[in-house]
C-alpha cells in the first residue's frame, strides 16, 4: 500500500512538473521574491509511521499562512471554544485580506485563516500566554521535534516594512474593539509567526497530529482533543485556500492550508499528511504546481474524504 | 453496529426534542406556513441495506432547496463539467439570495446551491433536455423509486405568487447574458423543482447514491461517476447551508443540504445517508432541531468525515 | 446680455464640436442605436422670454432619464413630501442601476433619479392617479405646450424587450415591499415614461418652470411651490448625473439631468434653462460633447450657481 | 437688508433652541466629550462688511473636519488641478470613514472631505511644502487674521490615542500606493489639522473668501482663483456632510461643511458666510441644532442658491 501511495504521488509530481508553470512568485514580501522558482518538492507522512519524499522536499521555505493553523491550535488549546466568541467559522467568499466583510460583521473576522482572523488569534495568544512569541515557538518546536526552529528575522522584517494592509486590518479591528492589545505588538507577533521556515518533510510531520485525532504520531502526546482536531480539519476544508477553498474541496477533497511562500499541507484523517512546495502561485495565491499535484493525486486514487 | 447507530441517533433525537425550539417557520412562501411546527422526524439509510427511522419520518414535507442537489446531478449527468463554465464552486459568504456577489462576478453565481446558481442550472436543463420539468421529474422518480412522485402545484403556485426576489435574480443574471431562455420559463421550472415533497425515509433513500459512489443502492445503476459524486459531496460540504455552511462543516462535519421547509439531508460517503425534518428554522434558515440532532450525533460518535 | 450668452455658448459649441468625439452610442436599448451619432444641438430658454439655438436643436431625440425629473415633479405635486417616505435624497455613489445599495437600504432607493428611484416614483403615480400613463402625458403636454406629444412605442417596446435589469430592480424592490402595484404594470409605465421624445428647444422650454420658481414661463401657472422647485434643483445638482454627479457639479456647477439618449438639461435658477444633445456617451453614460459644451460655457462665464 | 437677515436668523436660532436637542455629543475623541452640550451660537459675515452673531458665538470649539476645506484650499493653491489625480470629486454614498469604496476604487478616495481624502491631502501637503504643519498653520493664521492661532495638543493627542480607524485608512491607502510619505507622519499632521479651534465669528470670517471669489474680504488678497473657489463650493455642496450631503443640499441648499465638534459653516456665493455651533450631533454626525437652524433660515428666505 505504501508503494501504491508512492507511485500515485510520483505520477502526480511528474505530471505537475511537466506542465508549463503558469504561476507567479509572490513579490509583495520582497524577501520572498529571492526564492528559486523551479523548486518543487513533496513529502508524505503516514499514520503508520512510514514516509517518503520526492524532489526538493528537504529544502526549507517560508511556510507563511500555513502557520495560522498552528497558532489557532495553540489558541484552542489555551482557551478552548471561547476563541469563537471573537472569530467566526465561515468561508469569506472574498480576497484573503479584504476589509469589506470586516465592516459588515463589525470587526468579527469570518474565520481564523484569513489575515484578519489570524491577527485576532495573535491578540488572544498575547493576552493569555506569558510571552506569546516565545511560547508559540516552543509549541511548534515540540510539534515538529525541531528544538532549534526559529523565526526568520529577514522574512519578518521584510514583511513588517511593507505590510501596510495588515497594519490597516489590525487597526480597523481595534476600532471595533476586537483587538485588546497594542496593534504594534500584535502585528510584531503576527509577522514573526508567518516567518517560520520548514521543509516539506518537517511540515508534513508537524501537521500529522491533525490526521491522528490530535495526538503526536511519534509519542501519542495529546495536543488537542479528537473533537477539536476534527473541527480544525473542517475549517481547513472550508476556509484553507482563501477564495479558492471551494475549488480545492471540489477538486482535491482534503482539508488543507496554503501559504504565499508556495507551500501547501493537506491531510486525510486517520491516514496521512502530505506537504508540497513550489513557489509560483496561481491567481488565487495558491501554489500552481502544488494544486495540480494534489488534484492529480486525489482524482486518480481513493485518497479523498468524499 | 446498526443498533449502535440507532441508539446514537435516538439520543440525538431526544436531546433535540427536549430543547425549546427557538426556530421560526418560514413564512415567505405562504403555503409553507401551514405546516405543523411540532413535526420532527429522522431516517437513516445505510449502504449495507439496513435502515430505520424515528418520529414523524413518514410525513411528507416540501424538500425545497434540497432538490437543488438533484437538479445539479442531472445537469452534470447531461453536460458534464461544462456546467462549471456558468457557475462557480465557491461558498458565497453571504445570504442565500444576495445580489451583491452576482454583481461583482458579472452574473456568474458563486455555486449551484444558492438560488442564483440553481436558477442557472434550471436554464441549462431547459436548453439541453427535451422537456426539462418532465425529464427532471422522471429522473427523481427513478432515483427515489417513487413512480408517482409529482410537483406540488399548491407549493409552486404559492411561491410563484410571492417569489419577487427570485424573479429579480433571474432577470439580473439574464442582463449579464448567463440565462439563455425566457426568464419566465426558467422560473416556472425553478418553482416546480423546489415544490417536490418527500418524507424522511424517501429522502434519505433518494440521496443514498451520493454515499455510494454515484450508484443507486438498490440495483447498482450508475447515475453519475464516482468522481462526480465526490465533487457533489464536496460542494454540499462547502456550500450546502447558505452562510452557515462553515458552521455545519465545523460542528457536524458531513456533506449535506438544507431546505426552508425544515428538511436536511446529510451523508457519510461509503456509509450512510440521513434525512431529518423539523419545520422551525434558525436565523440562518436551517432547521433548528435538525441542526441540533446532527451536531449531537456526530459529536458523540465517529460519524464525521474529519 | 442675450448676445453675450449667445457668443459664449457658440464658443462652447464650436470647441466641443472640434474635439474628437470619444463617446459611444448607447446600444443596450436597440432602438437607440439607430440614431445619427453626429447630431449636436443646443438651445437656451431665458427667463426674460428670449431664446436661441445652435446646430441640430430642432431634431427630436429620446429624452430617456431626463423624464424622471418630470415624473418626480408630478409625484411631488400629487402627494407632496410623502414621496420621501419611500425614496431617499442622497447621491448613490455607484452605477445608475446598481442593486448593491438597494440591498443595504432595504429597498429604499437612494434618490429618485437612479432607475430604482424612478421606478418607485412610477409606482406612486399609479397608486395616486386615475390613469398614470395618461395623466403623466397630459402633465408633460401642458408643461411643454405640445398638445400632441406621445410616448414612442418603438422605443418603449425596444426597452421592454431587453430591460432585464429594470425587471430585476422592480422585483427586488417589490420583495422589500416598496412597490405596491404589479411589477409588470409599474415597468410598463416606466418604459413609456422614458420613451418621450423632444428636441432641444422643446426640452429647455419644458424645464424652464424649474428656473422660474415652479411657475410656467409663458403664463405663470403654478406647477409646484417655489420651495419644491428649489429642492428638485438641489436633487438635480447632487444626483442628476449618476456617478458623475460630483464631477458635473464640480466642473459645470448647475442643477441638471442627463439621459442615455445623449440629452442633457441644466438650469440657472432665476436666469435660464439650457438643453444640449449629442448621442455619443462618455464612460459614465453622459453625453460626451454635451458635458464638454456645458463645462466650457460655465468655466468661461459667470453662469454657475457657485 | 442686514436687519432682515438678522431677524430671519434670530427666528431660526430661537426655533432650533426651542426644540428638544435629540443629538448626542461625539465621544469617540475623549477630549470632545468634555464640551458643554448646551452651547449654541451662530455668526454671519456678509460680503458687504457687516456681521453679527447670536448666542455663544464667541466661544471657541474644535472645528475638526471643517478644517479639511482649508487644507484642500492650500493643496489646490500649491499644486493646482493635479490634486485630482489622487482624489475623486464624487459623493461617497456611505459613512464618512468607510473602507468599502476605497477597496473598489483602488485607494483613490471618493472626495477630499471624507477622512481618507483628507488624509491624502495631508500627504500631498507634506510632499510639496517645506514643513506642512507649520505652513498650513501660517496659511490659516493669514486667512483668519488670527496670528496666534495654534493646534490644540490636547485634542490632537486625544484623537491620536484612539484614532485606530484613521490609522487603518491611512495604511490601507498606503497599500495601494496613494500615500507617499510615512503613514505615522501623515497621521500626525492629519490629527493636528483637525485640532484647530475657533469660535463662530472667527470661522465665518475665515471662510468668507469662498463667498468672495477666492479673495480675502478684508484686503482683497487673492487666495485662489475664482474658478477654484467655485469648484470648492461645488464640492462642499455635494460632499460636505458625509452621507447627509444630499439631505443638506435638499433642505438647506448651500455649500457647507460640518465637523464632529458640532460646528457647521455654510456660504452663499457673493453674499455671506455663516457659522453655527452646537455640540450634539444627529445620527449622521452633523450638529442637530445647527442643521435645524440652517434649514429654517433658508426655507423662510431666499437665501438658497437654488
Amino acid at each position: 500500500m505504501a508503494s501504491n501511495y508512492k507511485s500515485i504521488i510520483e505520477n502526480g509530481y511528474n505530471l505537475a512538473k511537466s506542465l508549463k508553470d503558469e504561476g507567479k512568485i509572490a513579490t509583495y514580501i520582497p524577501e520572498l521574491a529571492n526564492v528559486d522558482p523551479s523548486m518543487f518538492g513533496v513529502h508524505m507522512t503516514k499514520n503508520d509511521g512510514t514516509d517518503f519524499g520526492i524532489g526538493n522536499y528537504k529544502e526549507k521555505f517560508s511556510i507563511q499562512s500555513i502557520a495560522k493553523v498552528l497558532s489557532l491550535t495553540l489558541a484552542i488549546k489555551t482557551i478552548g471554544e471561547k476563541v469563537w466568541n471573537r472569530i467566526d467559522v465561515e468561508p469569506s467568499g472574498t480576497k484573503f485580506d479584504s476589509l469589506l466583510l470586516l465592516e459588515s460583521y463589525k470587526g468579527i473576522p469570518r474565520n481564523p485563516f484569513i489575515n484578519s482572523g489570524a491577527i485576532v488569534i495573535c491578540d488572544i495568544l498575547i493576552t493569555h500566554l506569558d510571552n506569546a512569541p516565545k511560547d508559540f515557538l516552543a509549541f511548534v518546536r515540540n510539534l515538529s521535534d525541531l528544538p532549534t526552529l526559529s523565526y526568520s528575522d529577514k522574512i519578518a522584517d521584510s514583511e513588517k516594512a511593507t505590510g501596510y494592509r495588515n497594519v490597516a486590518l489590525c487597526n480597523f479591528i481595534k476600532s471595533f474593539g476586537n483587538i485588546k492589545n497594542d496593534p504594534a505588538v500584535v502585528l510584531d507577533f503576527y509577522f514573526d509567526m508567518c516567518s517560520l521556515e520548514m521543509n516539506c518533510q518537517q511540515l508534513s510531520y508537524t501537521f500529522s497530529f491533525l490526521a491522528n485525532g490530535g495526538r503526536k504520531l511519534s509519542n501519542g502526546e495529546k495536543i488537542i482533543t479528537n473533537s477539536q482536531s476534527k473541527r480544525i480539519n473542517a475549517l481547513m476544508l472550508t476556509c484553507g485556500f482563501y477564495d479558492e477553498s471551494g475549488e480545492f474541496a471540489f477538486k482535491v477533497g482534503l482539508p488543507g492550508k496554503s501559504g504565499v511562500g508556495g507551500g501547501i499541507v493537506a491531510l486525510y484523517p486517520h491516514n496521512y499528511t502530505i506537504a508540497v512546495w513550489s513557489p509560483k502561485l496561481n491567481p488565487n495565491g495558491n501554489s500552481f504546481r502544488g494544486m495540480k499535484l494534489l488534484e492529480e493525486v486525489t482524482t486518480h486514487s481513493e485518497l479523498s474524504i468524499f
